[in-house]
């Protein structure tokens, strides 16, 4: 529906939705005739609660279209995932949790090895440690781009995050890695004549990085990719009058989040009991909480499958805790599909429920893929999940008369 | 589906179609655990018809958006409701059985209080009654408009619908109602320059209104608010191939049909036998005929349940005299739902049936919310019913060789 007149129908009220999000939630049975974890998991409070909901599929993007862990929160955040890129670059910067502003340029970063000629001999510098890569990095930070500021975030072996921060700056920027050796590492091109400042800061960047680096054989030298800003989306504020929380664990969840303009806040542990407790705490300030399970899809991707059904089990056994707080809406859901058959995300539909006291209930008493696709949301657009909760949260006005 | 190709495929036929609307027929349970109206009520007819037929739930609008009377008729009738809005003033008109034209710009008035300076100390004239309104509304009519024609019809209390006609009329106005006291009633601004003469029209009429009300405290002066024309639509006979009737007891739907091109026919009594009277009367003389039935949304919106029930019992009751018409397809429906328990229009998808003997019959023997849920028809946009009747009716032909 159209932003400016589904806008219009907005109207605020004293409820609370919360949407709790099962990350790779959708699986596959393990066997012919067998049963997928959801199907598998012993989940009485989930089951009970769909009793009392209407269920449905969600497809996150498109028909056979398996998504990243981006586009598929903007879905079900309500998001046009084709109509608003999260670009690589800038996907890793959220994944490390770095606030990522409008004026910020964002790329994969990594170090490499170059020959005496100047050829690439190594694309990751040998897989250089972490700590090797913390040290180098603090030498990067020495350097000076004139009329920007730079940020540099170590990751993993080779890796790091680079963001460069001025007004003005487009990413329709050529990469710098040629992906093969032989051959010297590229200069960056504006794609389009808009981004001609961009391409000469960071030329500036690496021409300078080379100077600093050329002791520090193996990694004497740097790669870009990946170069991207983050798209500017109507906030769940401005777009649905929503005050909304996120309590998400891992940097790249919080990072869309913030994209949306959802308040971040911080949860004191690493457990999805901490992040309850922080739902209970923050329980007054917000309209909408987005609370995110992250366990679902690292043991999918895993393919442990059973790991996966006892992860489900706990957010079961920790849903009367959502429960007694009495929120209007409850959605649980999830991004994507991650099936541990797979070891990967997947395009398959991923089972939703929508709880509130105003819906007309499938009087389905289970929460698992097959039960999911005899109820009445159908198999439906994720982007369709919010508008149908904020209708159960009375706001939503009619449209006309 | 595009217009041009659709209408591209439209043959004639001998064929008749029969839409029968209960509006606000979706329902909620009264209580947890509980059947919403429609599964309450007992309705053998329905439920006999309910084994021949496709079930399926219309999604008027959009995903969790409450529809008005207007676009859920234009939905069902097949036109995409977000792209023919139908104006506040113009949707006042239709509701007092007004014929609006393509030259009919229309408006929702009300007399107000000035006091000696002009300033608003009652924006509805201390709800004057009906009587005086009838009056005042004589005096209105004495004012000439060059080049225009007024008609102005009261409505209840302080309320009246405002029409003028004249040619290269455009409704991007201004309101004159400021929607606060202490302020003297606006001027009509045109918000596009297309519609400066309907501004300069509107204004002289105005004028002359506070003239001729100057003595006649407390409604000594009007507002208006809401202007609009009709969309232009294609009628049932270019959109369709059909030779379109409606029968319906109230202004705004018999407005609505006229607006798609339906002949509106007489009813001989105010009660559904006598909608069904002129059904049977005019049977030989069109294709198609939409039915509506009132009582079902009112009650629902009055919040009286078993009122509710008992209407649907009524239309049941009376549908083997459709049946004893034979149509080849029947379609069973409503324009939105009207929950007793919200009071209100609601976005719930809407029960419908297709009967015809060329659906492969769901063999569910029942007509209600969850039975309609497990039809084969799905959770659909309410203007996908359209093209799949006419199919039903032997009148679209094939797509491509």
């Amino acid at each position: 529906m159209n932003y400016n007149l589904f806008k219009n129908l907005i109207i605020p009220a004293q409820t609370k939705i919360v949407m709790l999000i099962m990350d790779g939630l959708g699986g596959l049975p393990r066997e012919p005739g067998g049963k997928t974890e959801l199907e598998t998991a012993h989940t009485p409070n989930l089951d009970a609660l769909a009793t009392q909901s209407s269920l449905g599929l969600t497809i996150p993007i498109a028909p056979g279209i398996t998504p990243g862990s981006g586009p598929g929160h903007l879905a079900i955040f309500g998001y046009d995932p084709l109509q608003n890129e999260i670009g690589r670059g800038a996907m890793e910067a959220l994944g490390i949790d770095f606030e990522l502003g409008p004026d910020d340029l964002a790329a994969r970063g990594n170090y490499c090895t170059l020959d005496s000629d100047g050829m690439i001999t190594d694309r990751r510098a040998g897989r250089i440690g972490t700590n090797v890569n913390q040290e180098l990095t603090r030498l990067l930070l020495t350097i000076k781009v004139d009329g920007a500021e730079v940020f540099i975030e170590p990751i993993k072996d080779h890796r790091f995050a680079f963001i460069l921060r001025a007004p003005g700056l487009h990413d329709s920027l050529s990469e710098t890695d040629p992906q093969k050796i032989g051959v010297p590492p590229r200069l960056v091109c504006a794609l389009e004549s808009q981004s001609d400042k961009a391409a000469k800061l960071v030329n500036c960047f690496i021409s300078s990085a080379q100077k600093v680096l050329a002791n520090k054989h193996p990694a004497n030298m740097i790669l870009l990719r990946g170069f991207a800003k983050l798209p500017i989306l109507p906030t769940y504020q401005e777009k649905y009058g929503l005050k909304a929380a996120a309590i998400a664990l891992n940097g790249m969840y919080r990072g869309v989040a913030r994209l949306v303009g959802m308040q971040v806040l911080d949860v004191n542990g690493q457990t999805l009991n901490d992040e309850l407790t922080t739902l209970e705490k923050y329980w007054q300030d917000y309209d909408f909480f987005f609370l995110h399970v992250k366990k679902t899809d690292t043991l999918g991707e895993l393919g442990d499958f059973d790991g996966k059904v006892k992860a489900i089990e706990e957010v079961d056994a920790l849903l009367p805790r959502i429960s007694a707080l009495k929120p209007d809406v409850i959605i649980v859901g999830g991004d994507h599909s991650s099936p541990a058959v797979l070891k990967s995300h997947s395009w398959h539909p991923v089972p939703v429920l929508i709880y509130s006291p105003f819906v007309c209930p499938d009087e389905i008493a289970e929460f698992g893929e097959r039960a999911c696709r005899r109820g009445s949301l159908g198999t439906i657009p994720a982007t369709n999940i919010m508008p149908i909760a904020l209708a159960n949260a009375s706001r939503i006005i009619k449209y006309g008369a």
